[in-house]
């Protein structure tokens, strides 16, 4: 099924709130028959990764999970730095905390998801989970710590016992990028820099052109209740809503009236305006409707759109912005505004003009600290998560498709001897480099040859080497070789350490 | 119970193949009467970190593990940053594993710690668990791969199901940073470098004076063959050995005698060797041993001790290495040379001369990769485990000690009003900060006062504000201020990013 999607062949980024499914079927729905889309979400789960066997034991890695090799993890620490050296331009400051949480404190927040909690055996009594985001973590740390406001970013792993499957690229474990602003402050000043910090990452991520949909969640419950949705129902309306854009609003109408057991008429007036999407207009054209403005909630939440808006026109983003209201997210925490951010199109890849799923996503949840405070004491927050596996993906195959060689090691100096017997001259050269902070390296030989270590460094991209051999031993110099050119100098042994310094600097 | 050993009331580090009980002991053994140190150990485990309640629910991490606080992440950082910059200069590349591996490949391999393995609930037929180590799943990742050379670090947490306790910061979540060797060589280059390693970063981590103890699987296994000890003992007799250094030599014979079964005639010929230690006299000493040389591990082992010596001599840090014959670290895996690293005293804290624990170890795995490998492939290997947590909380004792005043972020520039109604003009000159990537943070108010402004800086250490108000508006300046110096400059407007970066600079 390789045609269907290529880039997420080994992708497994879920948006940070939304059931994977969803998010899958957003990426696949513009280009897909439904048939497909079920075959793809039904079929059941494929073990991904390579595995040998030995004896009756399979050696692999656990269902839905992989290894990094090292020329991966140079692309993924390429997008870590990147994604870190933007939180801390934003001021933020990291924590850390325990990959897995008790269980009555995750288990409430996940609503329906709660079923992909991966479980811990019982220790003594204790009832653990692994972590299934980093949300729930950072509202606990607030609670328990008492920290009223913090600016925080937390890259780590989270998992989600989902059927892994190679087509969508479906993992177990992954890795989320998020940030988020604690704090009662004034409306939608952190909201709108969460938004600013997603769009500084995507950009300097070089993968292609995005869109950030925006929506706000007073507006759709505001949408529901004038339209004659029962209270009680508006987290499945929402659920089945965010699947509006993937699968068509007739299917969406259907499975509110059927499964949802709304009725057609509050469906059909949810249509009309749920559907709509656009800018600053659109805000100002629904805080005219006279259906709508009878909702509080609703005026409120397109007040602070309104006030977003403008923030992001100042942050210089709005131009790839769209209000959307069909955008619903998943989860039960959010309160106020939500956003995603979708790929376009593929810049490298420009025949497939798929639309890519979300990669970057977050929103703003006003209640969830006081969950965990004894006194239930609120503290807003706002954040993004960045859907780094989605982009690795990406940026991965982007490196295949251009053959850029990727080097796993960064050595800049190989330590050669050109003779046998010159082991303890390397090990003391090779020193003196180390202790210069020099990176270098020497083959694990008594006596390599010449041409092994040469050919060495060609293979793993080593700049230089350092030979030393018995003409140099006798007139106590050493010899640097470029590798690229050939060429080779003869340095005094005082001062190799100060040329390699100055060639490195070039 | 503080005073016993008051820099390790938050430590968790635990050396890599050790079990950790021994590994407390002996960082106490030689200051506590034995029956405090039983107490220490015997008592159940109380809960580390503070919690709150909330209704029911206790609002706490789980037993053994603990959030780290945004200083805390700085100075573990700090420590991360000097090991990978090491681990990089010596020419090695990174990789990832999953957190969880299949119960299958997993268990064999810990002996009696095997018990200590964290099991998740069984994955619909599929039985994982916690990686104990991160020495296993790269085993596990060379067979899968058929690498067979590869020098490679990895750095992620581990997760052994201990008693935690208050007293001795044992934790049941914590970091490893490996830094292993895998392929076969000429001997002892790749075993030497891996001391060099572990040297290079116990010095840059300028924590205090540490000693390196060194001895050899081989000869231990010659010692306790000449001595009489049957093969089937060998396993429990290293166990029991690793002991002494914190209990005495009479202790660790009774032990021999009545729980391993073995006569005390035998024991009484281990002890004439075991309590030896020393240099490469003491190799040579061995060599000639009339006894001994009858074994030919054991000549094999010491042939292989005087040549790693010699190259420590050339790496130029023999003077922190000691070959301690009683060191016999508890996992099976290990095949010929072990070492530890033990801290000799605590710079800063003169007093409490304490005998620390080890703070890295390693040693040689020549058998590990071929049970992974369906042929049974070998694929020799030696690594080193730098103990983080350990360092971690040495460090972090140290930075409270010193009265240092950590920054958890950051950030360079505040960009602040001088009057009401700035918010626009504040949100443009920040988006031209972080265009220019310059760290930059401006208060979440529409109308923050000045006062509160400047007080934010001298709070978060931030040096520099750009103040924007009436009169600079009107001249299309802004006022830039040093915080420390209270001096303030006007700066036309087209200049500012120019003048900030100068004085970053600086």
């Amino acid at each position: 099924m390789h045609w269907i999607c290529p880039f997420f062949a080994k992708a497994s980024y879920r948006s940070r709130h939304l059931p994977v499914r969803l998010c899958i079927l957003r990426a696949f729905s513009s280009h897909l028959p439904n048939q497909v889309i079920e075959d793809v979400i039904n079929r059941p789960s494929s073990q991904l990764g390579t595995a040998t066997e030995k004896g009756n034991v399979i050696i692999k890695t656990a269902k839905g999970t992989r290894d990094f090799s090292p020329k991966q993890m140079v692309i993924r620490e390429k997008i870590f730095s990147t994604i870190i050296s933007c939180f801390k331009r934003h001021g933020a400051a990291t924590i850390d905390t325990p990959v897995f949480e008790r269980k009555d404190l995750l288990f409430d927040h996940y609503g329906e998801e709660s079923k992909l909690v991966y479980e811990l055996k019982d220790q003594a009594g204790e009832l653990l989970c692994l972590r299934y985001d980093l949300t729930v973590p950072f509202a606990r740390y607030l609670a328990m710590n008492k920290v009223s406001h913090f600016k925080r970013y937390h890259i780590a792993k989270v998992y989600r016992r989902e059927s892994p499957s190679l087509a969508t690229g479906r993992y177990r474990e992954f890795c989320q990028c998020d940030f988020d602003i604690a704090g009662q402050y004034d409306p939608m000043i952190p909201d709108a820099e969460c938004l600013k910090v997603m769009h500084e990452i995507l950009s300097a991520l070089q993968f292609g052109d995005f869109l950030i949909k925006i929506n706000e969640r007073r507006i759709l419950n505001g949408i529901f209740t004038i339209c004659g949705v029962p209270s009680t129902k508006f987290e499945t309306a929402c659920c089945t809503l965010d699947k509006l854009g993937k699968v068509t609003w007739k299917e969406v109408k259907n499975e509110m009236v059927e499964e949802d057991g709304i009725s057609p008429d509050a469906v059909d007036r949810i249509g009309e305006y749920v559907q709509l999407h656009g800018g600053i207009c659109l805000i100002e054209k629904l805080l005219q409707d006279p259906k709508l403005s009878q909702s509080k909630l609703a005026i409120e939440g397109l007040e602070d759109m309104k006030l977003l808006f403008e923030y992001l026109t100042l942050f210089g983003i709005i131009d790839q912005v769209t209000m959307d209201l069909s955008l619903a997210r998943g989860l039960n925490y959010y309160t106020g505004v939500i956003f995603e951010a979708v790929l376009q199109r593929q810049p490298s890849d420009a025949k497939e003009s798929l639309r890519i799923g979300s990669v970057a996503a977050g929103g703003r949840y006003d209640g969830l600290v006081a969950k965990f405070d004894p006194k239930g004491k609120k503290v807003p927050c706002v954040g993004v998560s960045i859907g780094v596996e989605r982009i690795f993906s990406i940026l991965e195959r982007n490196a295949e498709m251009s053959k850029e060689k990727i080097r796993a090691t960064e050595t800049e100096v190989l330590v050669a001897a050109a003779q046998q017997n010159f082991l303890a001259e390397r090990i003391k050269l090779i020193s003196e480099l180390w202790g210069a902070g020099i990176k270098a390296e020497m083959l694990y030989k008594k006596n390599p040859k010449l041409l092994n270590q040469l050919q060495y460094c060609e293979k793993h991209g080593i700049p230089l080497v350092l030979i030393i051999g018995e003409e140099e031993q006798k007139d106590g110099v050493v010899k640097l070789r470029d590798v690229s050119s050939r060429k080779e100098i003869i340095v005094p042994k005082e001062n190799f350490i100060e040329e390699i310094k100055k060639r490195l600097e070039r």
